[in-house]
């Protein structure tokens, strides 16, 4: 490492490294922004298609993250240092690493990575995809491909790199405060800003004025409004930010509930969105000052000369990217094997023989193919012609449709013989298509694969007409030892690699095909990711057991292995240990901060407890003391971060924490979050009132304590850093604050589901609470009118929804409760009328949510749309699917179905059930009258599963027949029709309610 | 020049310089300020005795200055590039002119020049003294010693250097229109941020809501209210910023009145204030963590060795400052001479030959005094001891006494003799006192004069226990070619001198006191200003006549020129031309941008009238042609300033314009200035009903119409942005309009007096119209509690006063008018009810301005006091008192004042006129009612003036002698002694409402 910066320096360093590189030099915004990308150089300028460029300090206030300057990492005001290139250059990564190095980075004893880390401002309408650059684990640079802003498509796409400066200067100088930070030669950090960061805390977390925030909240907004109206997109913008200040400063204060957060949000995102488009505008209508740089078609590459194989070669085809999310590297190799491999079996090149090797890294995805045929077979191409009997004439002459036919051909017509087509004889032509040459065919599906990558979220990038997971940089395609020039992405193929960006040479030549993995690895590069999982199981597990006497869990640690084995072409295993002191925190947050946060495998003691140890997993070959005190450091912080909320809760008890629930606003006219927290109490008393007496004391009892402290965690300072923990906070307090177990499970589970998938509550209070959480949710939002609308569902209600049907299907004993008998109880307990409107509007909402959830179970949608309309409670609805899928092509339940929509196919709407036997006059009458009467008394009292319903109705079956067999049932007599009618409708009355036996086809 | 760099450049080239002279660098402040001052890396950093350097830049927002871009050098957001040095390191000027250097400016081509420019900030409660940098007559630079901020004495002192970015670089670039300076290579500054300059202009000036600015600065000072309260210095300033911005909005909007702004100054100075002291405290609190810095009284100097001569020799001293203002440099200079002839005086060094030489520039005091004694003369000293009776006993040996002084003496008893003091005889010595060499009187003296110095505005800087205009940088004390050692003021003199800062060396060094003046002359350093003031006028009239066929009014310009020759130490005139087509503006625009502005002095024609020509006066060698032009650059930028606002204005008629006056707030509780303008002429009309038919019709139509549109100019953009203009510019837009010349002139007239000193209105409408404002504002202001307090008078009811009287007593048909009678009219028209109390205060307050402004004309306190209390109106009052001057001495008023002075003194208070001739018992009686009745009658039904009274009543002296002569006031018959008492308060009554006649003595 040069000589070490001080801030001011490294920001100097930074302001004149891109200066150098043709960025415009700006100031920070002069009004409070969150961060860089606000300040409108950045959330203008990437509008639009002038190209611009620009580099600029931005001090981004984040009043939550104000912690009075005793927190050693984070601040209330942190310096980014905010790049912009537009359009992206295709090499912004490498002019990155370069201001690394000229801020004193040495970039071959570090592990530098891009770590997937997509962006999203939902509150800018804007989105990017990207990563965190780490530095030895430690997360000091956002990097993003901008794609929209202002809720408008990005074109072309700018690069935004956001340096934490705080973060880079602690790691480059050592230190692990920010205090300690040299800011300039003999004045620290501490010393420049300290006083300024306590007491703007105490502002943020303290002394801001509620109801002040909420006026200069309003007041913007309607600024922002009214420059709208006047077309003047930058003092709109203006607005905009102060707008989101007030916001996060009411946030920090503990103002904002989830409606209200929804609210504002969609009222900042309009209005962003506005401001971004009458920016658009307002440059169109100004002829775009700055010029035009939007991506515009490529030209037509001219075809390209390609090499000739005469025997059976190997084809290799690399696509290199910049690093892909890990999930997407084995997806893509799956894709770009199997489309070459069915491309080469169509074009008749793949055999018996050939074999396929797939690798894949976060930086390339490589498929190998050995043995492929030099060429494509031959075939035959009939043409056909006039038929015969129009291509000569009576004298065996050539006509003139058959002279002309050959004139097309280019042929005599003596050369044209006869040839069958689809039985008729015409005169045609056969003739020999010679096969391609294999170059061919795989330049083509070469360039077919490159263009048909995709992947869940796709970005552009300056290649025209793409849109992939990251950017495709670089392309070798080679056969056998024969470049491939295959055009794709703005590329044309080659024999170029590359290897690790810190490589003396970076760019290597690949002499063959078959030397592609080879020579990767010769520079280091594992391209096989089940040989990088086994190095790095066993390294790790060498490392864990030689070092510090304890064990990785590979086989617990899958999903995480998996994850790393992406995100690493060369891993290297380095083991950090950390303070066993934060051993003390719940395991939970130790390993969630482990995993989720810095990827490293948790390290376990013989009993399986938690060492005082991580493996972290760098990318190539790297100063180890260095990586592992960077990575150690990065942990400390984290951990530090994770204890200072830990201990701020734990000095108050479960109520006390929850008292601050009465200052979380929850939504508009629905109250605060406490009383959202008493009404889910007495909802979920109701609920337990419709199980009758179906619970134990004890559960009763748990219940009761649970509902007295529902979300209290909501109001803890760890779950408001750290929302993942909702439930898991609530349990660990309540457990230490004494609570019985059952207690702290249901605060626990009342979480649960917390997405689609995860595991439902398992204890009835538990699920009881939930439920109400969910319904009380539904309810409230749907009576003030804030359902979801589009693809806008702001406050979460499908999930919600999903949630509520997931818990009354997964916990049996809440079989009894109906979605309506479930939103009745919480819309008497809601502050606001709910109406008779809501409510049908609500239920129907939440049936969709089942319906769908069934079919996603994968129950046929006859039998989803048969069973639902009829089910009562979502337990019942699934039962009845599956009741349902297993009877279906049974021959009894056929045989019941087939007479039952007889019946149901003729009964006109409308008509009542009723009839007189008096005025039958047909024996079948009287059987089927008979029949239903017996069926309908055994079904009597009793809610039968639907193979009971079937083994008890299908008794009618076989006087249904009987009875349309031999009843005119339409009689001419209105009398007599109307009887006849009556009692197939009683017949339909008794079946209706279990099935819609119409949908089953 | 070396490379001219670009602007993005350039505030690198000064981030990188201060950065490396020990400057941390911070970024600007994220909310609106108006200037870097208000960043509180400079508001707060300055206070306490903390050491603090910094630099930024500072995106300064000025609505005021909006233009839509369209102006070529203003702008709403303008770039501050600010420096902080504390303490003020001594050479914080050459550190500057070094930053010059770095951007690229050839100090030795350019005229660079530190002009007076003293700075104060009443919302912020803190001044300072310094001067503009000119570079080629251009501002740059504002360069301040910080004195005071937040209402606190600073120690140290801070040298704040603010940098004016647009303007430095269109000087350097040489272009004539912001938009087209060079930000960044190949981008333009108008391509930048001209759209964000638009946009944000039509916000501050058209589009910014009112009602939401003034609910925002409410918002914001009731939040700095709650951060005082909790004791949080940072957010209370943060909230005083974003205070002043919303101030400075709702200004530009054209929303803030007179009152309204002294009141919100008031505010946002206490609350400025408070979070100065707060943060003094906290900074002690914490321990001044950055050190203390505060200047601590110098260590006593080590008496120096001084040099002896023997014969008549020479003096010089030089006092070497930095640049002073133009008007201190005589009287400084007066000062020191006077001082040191009266201290050589004292010492018997001065002698009729001695000859004495002032010399004086903007950056040294000299006075060169030749042929001064070598040393004091000796001179005897008596010391008394005991009385000669108690000094010998009788055998006349010494007594205990004798030999106990003679001890004390350190002689022999038989040394001790007889002295003679204060007539009676003692024992004693007679000593020779050797007189002290001149060095050692000069010496003593020459540190008086210095620590004597002192200005009307006097600042500190880092010499303990100083004040003066500006700092004192070097002292050269030479007694022939000897050094004087003197310490003062943090030095000690030497024989060094400093000549210009761009010489080769300025430091030279002086051979002999003698050679002084010529040793400065020899580097180009005119010392003397009669010869500079000689040059100046020499070398600008023989430019104008030369190259422009014109000629410069020496005589005319004279106060500017004196200005000039203070503002140079060697005067170098440049011709310069405008565009001739500014002559269409009036003229009176032109010669106040030319003199007050930029110091040129115009030049005019043969027939009197403008020429496009201007002399500009450098301050030594220079590069004419780079100097020329950049002066020429500069008076372009201000008379197209000029000639916007003047092109704007005339777009409407007055009627037109002065319709804004209803946007312009003028109090709380007095409405709009539109209100005010219809009192005013309201007022005015009834004031011209006291004068009864004195009016000509035409004046009736004069006043009436100019009633119509009176104030109507405060709404135009000439007044608004130049407000000395105010009047001016009425009569000029009336004359436009067409209106009658008497009309225009009243317009004018109505602001008259301007200040004290000033001329006053001369036609009757005009001076109706003045009073009528005068009034209009007294009576309002006083009755809403607004009257001036302590040394605070926001609204200058002073001055109003003043010129009110001024007014009064200036045209004789107002003399009529009574204060009295014109604030009952003016009450009469007010909006609030105006009490009998704030009336009678109103006139009280009147009544002392006129008595002051009677002494400060010279009158003599006991004519003032003797006239004042019965003059019904000032004119009265001032006639009065100029005939009672007059009379004064003289002997007939003498025998009359005696006489009448006789009477008054026996009256007792409370005596009844009133007399029954058939009482009297004396002739003497009779004689005296005889005279009375006389008296009486020629007085009866006139107003006399004070001559025609006392020619009137002198009859009265005669009588009024004899009386008291031959008659016994205080008869025994108490019926005698009340008719005689009875007759003389007849008298009394008679003279009593002319003069309060006790007061002359």
């Amino acid at each position: 490492m040069a000589t070490v910066p001080t801030m001011q320096e490294a920001l100097l360093r930074l302001t004149d490294y891109w200066a150098g590189r043709g960025c415009l030099i700006v100031q920070p915004m002069n009004t409070e922004v969150g961060a860089g990308t606000l300040n409108p150089a950045t959330a203008l300028r990437v509008l639009g298609p002038e190209p611009w460029r620009v580099a600029y300090v931005e001090p981004s206030v984040r009043p939550d993250d104000a912690r009075y300057g005793d927190n050693p990492n984070r601040l209330q005001t942190h310096t980014q240092f905010q790049v912009i290139l537009k359009p992206e250059p295709g090499d912004a990564q490498d002019l990155y690493l370069g201001s690394l190095a000229a801020l004193g980075v040495d970039l071959r004893a570090h592990d530098v990575r891009f770590v997937e880390d997509d962006w999203a401002s939902p509150a800018l309408g804007a989105w990017g995809l990207g990563w965190e650059v780490w530095l030895d684990g430690l997360e000091i640079t956002q990097f993003t491909y901008f794609q929209q802003s202002g809720g408008l498509t990005l074109d072309p796409v700018s690069v935004e790199i956001t340096y934490g400066m705080e973060r880079i200067m602690m790691a480059l100088q050592g230190v692990t405060h920010f205090k300690d930070i040299a800011y300039a030669p003999g004045v620290s950090y501490g010393e420049a800003f300290g006083q300024a960061e306590y007491e703007m805390s105490r502002y943020y977390l303290d002394d801001a004025d509620i109801a002040t925030g909420r006026e200069l909240f309003e007041a913007y907004a309607a600024e922002a409004r009214r420059m709208l109206d006047a077309r003047l997109p930058v003092p709109a913008h203006l607005h905009v930010l102060k707008c989101s200040h007030a916001f996060n400063v009411l946030d920090a204060r503990g103002a904002i509930g989830t409606t209200e957060r929804a609210r504002a949000f969609a009222r900042m995102r309009d209005l962003a969105r506005e401001a971004a488009e009458l920016w658009t505008e307002r440059r169109a209508e100004l002829g775009h000052p700055l010029g035009d740089a939007a991506t515009r078609p490529a030209a037509a590459a001219e075809p390209a000369a390609l090499p000739q194989i005469t025997a059976p070669g190997t084809f290799a085809l690399e696509i290199g990217v910049e690093e892909l999310p890990p999930r997407e590297v084995p997806r893509a190799v799956r894709y770009v094997a199997d489309t070459l491999v069915e491309g080469l079996r169509e074009a008749g090149l793949f055999t018996d023989d050939t074999q396929v090797d797939e690798y894949g890294t976060p930086r390339r995805l490589v498929v190998v193919i050995r043995r492929l045929e030099p060429r494509e077979p031959d075939t035959e191409q009939v043409v056909k012609g006039p038929r015969m009997a129009a291509a000569y004439d009576e004298s065996g002459g050539p006509t003139r449709a058959l002279l002309g036919f050959a004139r097309s051909q280019g042929v005599d017509p003596e050369q044209v013989g006869t040839v069958t087509v689809g039985g008729g004889r015409y005169a045609g032509l056969t003739r020999t298509a010679p096969g391609r040459p294999a170059a061919e065919v795989l330049a083509e599906l070469a360039a077919r694969v490159v263009r048909g990558l995709r992947a869940d979220k796709n970005m552009r990038w300056n290649a025209p007409g793409l849109a992939y997971a990251r950017p495709i940089r670089w392309l070798v395609a080679l056969l056998d030892e024969h470049e491939l020039p295959v055009p794709a992405a703005g590329l044309t193929a080659g024999r170029v690699t590359r290897v690790h960006r810190t490589a003396g040479e970076p760019l290597v030549p690949v002499p063959s095909a078959a030397a592609l993995p080879e020579t990767l690895r010769a520079h280091g590069i594992e391209p096989d990711p089940a040989r990088r999982r086994a190095r790095i199981i066993e390294d790790a597990r060498a490392l864990a057991a030689r070092e510090a006497g304890g064990a990785v869990d590979a086989a617990g640690e899958q999903p995480l292995i998996e994850e790393i084995v992406h995100l690493v072409e060369e891993p290297v295993a380095i083991l950090g240990s950390f303070d066993p002191a934060y051993l003390e925190l719940p395991q939970e947050i130790l390993t969630t901060v482990m995993r989720k946060h810095q990827r490293y495998l948790p390290v376990r003691r013989r009993d399986g407890s938690l060492a005082p140890h991580f493996v972290a997993v760098a990318n190539g070959a790297c100063d180890h003391a260095a990586v592992r005190a960077g990575n150690e450091a990065v942990l400390r912080a984290r951990f530090e971060d994770a204890a200072f909320f830990f201990r701020h809760d734990l000095r108050a008890t479960p109520e006390e924490i929850g008292r601050g629930l009465d200052r979380l606003t929850f939504a508009d006219r629905l109250g605060s979050m406490a009383d959202r927290a008493a009404r889910i109490r007495a909802i979920a008393a109701d609920l337990a009132g419709l199980l009758g007496g179906d619970l134990t004391a004890s559960e009763a009892a748990a219940l009761r304590r649970a509902g007295e402290l529902a979300k209290f965690d909501l109001a803890s300072a760890m779950v408001i850093e750290l929302s993942s923990l909702a439930g898991t906070m609530a349990r660990e307090y309540a457990r230490r604050a004494g609570e019985d177990e059952a207690v702290a499970r249901a605060l626990y589970e009342m979480e649960l589901p917390r997405s689609a998938g995860d595991e439902p509550p398992s204890s009835v209070p538990g699920a009881l609470l939930a439920a109400a959480d969910r319904l009380d949710l539904l309810a409230g939002l749907f009576a003030v009118g804030s359902a979801p609308t589009g693809s806008s569902d702001p406050f979460g209600l499908r999930r919600a929804a999903l949630g509520l049907t997931a818990i009354l299907r997964a916990v049996p004993r809440l079989a009894p409760v109906t979605v309506r008998d479930g939103l009745e109880i919480a819309a008497r307990h809601q502050p606001v009328e709910v109406t008779a409107e809501a409510l049908a509007e609500t239920e129907r909402f939440v049936a969709r949510r089942l319906e769908q959830a069934l079919l996603d179970d994968g129950h046929p949608v006859r039998v989803v749309r048969a069973v639902l309309p009829h089910a009562g409670s979502p337990a019942h609805a699934e039962r009845a699917a599956a009741d349902l899928a297993g009877l279906l092509r049974t021959e009894r339940f056929d045989r019941l179905v087939t007479a039952l929509q007889r019946v149901l196919r003729i009964i006109p709407e409308g008509t009542a059930a009723g009839y007189d036997p008096e005025l039958f006059t047909e024996p079948a009458e009287h059987r089927l009258e008979e029949a239903f009467t017996r069926v309908r008394a055994g079904l009597a009292g009793r809610t039968p599963t639907l193979p009971e319903f079937t083994d008890a109705a299908l008794p009618l079956a076989g006087p249904v027949d009987a009875y349309f067999d031999d009843v005119m049932v339409m009689a001419k007599d209105p009398a007599v029709r109307a009887n006849r009618l009556g009692l197939l409708a009683a017949v339909r009355d008794l079946v209706a309610p279990v099935l819609d036996w119409r949908e089953i086809t």
